[in-house]
């Protein structure tokens, strides 16, 4: 039955989304709800599993069954033995078999599931379904609450030694700069992740012009989202705020060109919703910075698949099959 | 004739080195010259198909014949099309078919010659006869005048879009710090390079121990080689110099580890000059950096192969075979 439909997990810090689609991507049923990470790896993962069975009722499947699994999850975990180490998202679950226990709750065999980190898993969805069909060489920046990576290179996910690759956000782009999560400074993360635009909008708040600040309400719910919105209103205080944080994303992105020479870069959240506020600026910096052979044909885009990126991303990681090493 | 002998030909700035090996490494003959780089391609490549003459002829081979050749070569370069592109220590030889050239010069078809940028054949090399045996994610660092990259990813030479991946010597360290050939500012080999050391220490030559000076006798002639010998006598300038060294390299290795979660990163000239003095203090500091995923079992080594270098790049770049694309 290697044709039949695809149940997609993607497990995050807020939400838990569960879909059956074709391999083709059409979706079949999909469901989504809170995670309430603070309940622990046990009674959260038999919450995912009481939802994927209803999403699979939902589906009405012909056969009444899926026989794919791909869940796509925070990171840093184990792809070939599907167990997911210390992810910062999801208190408790280290070293939670996350891959074995879901496919034994749905009755699947564990070869059947497969386990990715989102960035990865949303590369593979890019790779896949979005921006990066048909390229060799495509790097996929998530730009939520973090900055992480997946790497498409020579066609293939890389995953690296320990399956760590891709850990983009923490290059160092300014050397005592502001404390980043992982308790380095001035991190890629720490300057323009959505954490880190917040960080920075809430220290210097004050100074901020009037509409940042009374869209914002307060230093201590000031967003990425405020920033763009009151940029794209035209403040000014707000566009040379962004033009910093451009200014910061594409260094941390030039070193990557002339680390690994793609044919595209995809980026995700901050930037999907900013758009050309950012995508313009960061293809002039980067051109700037990166000579032409590196550069001249480099596409710097949003990912196309918006809020479809979830389910594709769990279907990707099903359909990619996982590393090739032993489980 | 598939296990027949090899011509390697090396061409850098200042020597050409034309090799004659078994496919196990073995050498048969050697010969090597001064580049006279000032004399254009077309003097230097009819010298380069002489020397390689003369080195066939001193091997004395049975068959009297080489049946494949692999050209390491400063890059840019086309290693589809065998084109050099504008190499920076070779002036005048943008666009020169070097492959093909040469292949037709010691009559042999294009197919059984090959070329590539020396990082990448050093990577090449050590994945075959050095520190990247049996690894399958290794970056090799050139740590002579400039830095340069070659990457073994999955078990391969990773070229990227355009054949340019793996220069990581232009990844920033130093937010507006000295300014690198490249035209950039504060790149790691503006600052971490043979020709990055001697600009550092001449800038600051007059406040620098009598021991270093005496060693260098001059701002203009003091070099990284200086540096190293006066730090291995203890001199207390000299090793913090050294210092502030290891910790550039450090970072840009550590993104570097962020980035490609590699096993072992190999460091040529001057790291392999170093020893310990260097090594040392970089396995600790990007220790530091990364965090135990990453770095726990990392291995940082300097390049075990010394002068053997030259000859075994071209070899590994001829069993390479070069990039799967079309010619």
């Amino acid at each position: 039955m290697d044709s039949g439909p695809v149940l997609s997990i993607d497990i995050g810090g807020t939400k838990i989304s569960t879909a059956i689609l074709t391999r083709e991507g059409r979706l079949l049923a999909k469901r989504r709800a809170p995670s309430q990470a603070q309940e622990g790896p046990r009674r959260m993962i038999d919450r995912i599993l009481t939802q994927a069975r209803e999403t699979v009722a939902e589906a009405a499947l012909p056969g009444g069954a899926i026989d794919l699994i791909g869940i796509s999850c925070g990171g840093p975990l184990d792809p070939v033995k599907g167990i997911v180490l210390k992810p910062p998202n999801l208190p408790g679950w280290d070293g939670t078999p996350l891959r074995d226990l879901v496919a034994a709750g749905l009755g699947l065999d564990a070869s059947r599931a497969h386990l990715e980190n989102d960035a990865n898993a949303a590369a593979l969805a890019e790779l896949r379904f979005g921006a990066a069909q048909g390229r060799r060489h495509a790097l996929y920046l998530t730009m939520s609450t973090g900055i992480g990576g997946g790497l498409i290179l020579d066609g293939r996910l890389y995953r690296g030694a320990t399956f760590n690759a891709g850990e983009v956000g923490h290059q160092r782009i300014v050397p005592d700069g502001p404390l980043c999560g992982c308790g380095l400074r001035g991190c890629l993360e720490a300057v323009a992740s959505g954490s880190g635009i917040a960080r920075r909008l809430a220290e210097r708040f004050d100074s901020l012009s009037p509409a940042l600040r009374q869209a914002a309400g307060s230093a201590e719910s000031i967003t990425a989202r405020h920033l763009v919105e009151t940029a794209r209103a035209g403040d000014a205080c707000a566009l040379e705020f962004l033009e910093e944080t451009n200014r910061f994303l594409a260094q941390g992105i030039a070193n990557l060109v002339f680390i690994l020479n793609p044919q595209i870069i995809i980026l995700g959240t901050i930037v999907s919703h900013a758009g050309d506020l950012m995508l313009a600026p960061l293809r002039e910096k980067v051109r700037e910075i990166c000579p032409p052979v590196l550069a001249a044909d480099l596409e710097i885009v949003a990912s196309p698949l918006g809020r479809r990126l979830e389910e594709l991303s769990g279907l990707a990681v099903a359909l990619d099959g996982g590393p090739s090493g032993p489980r």
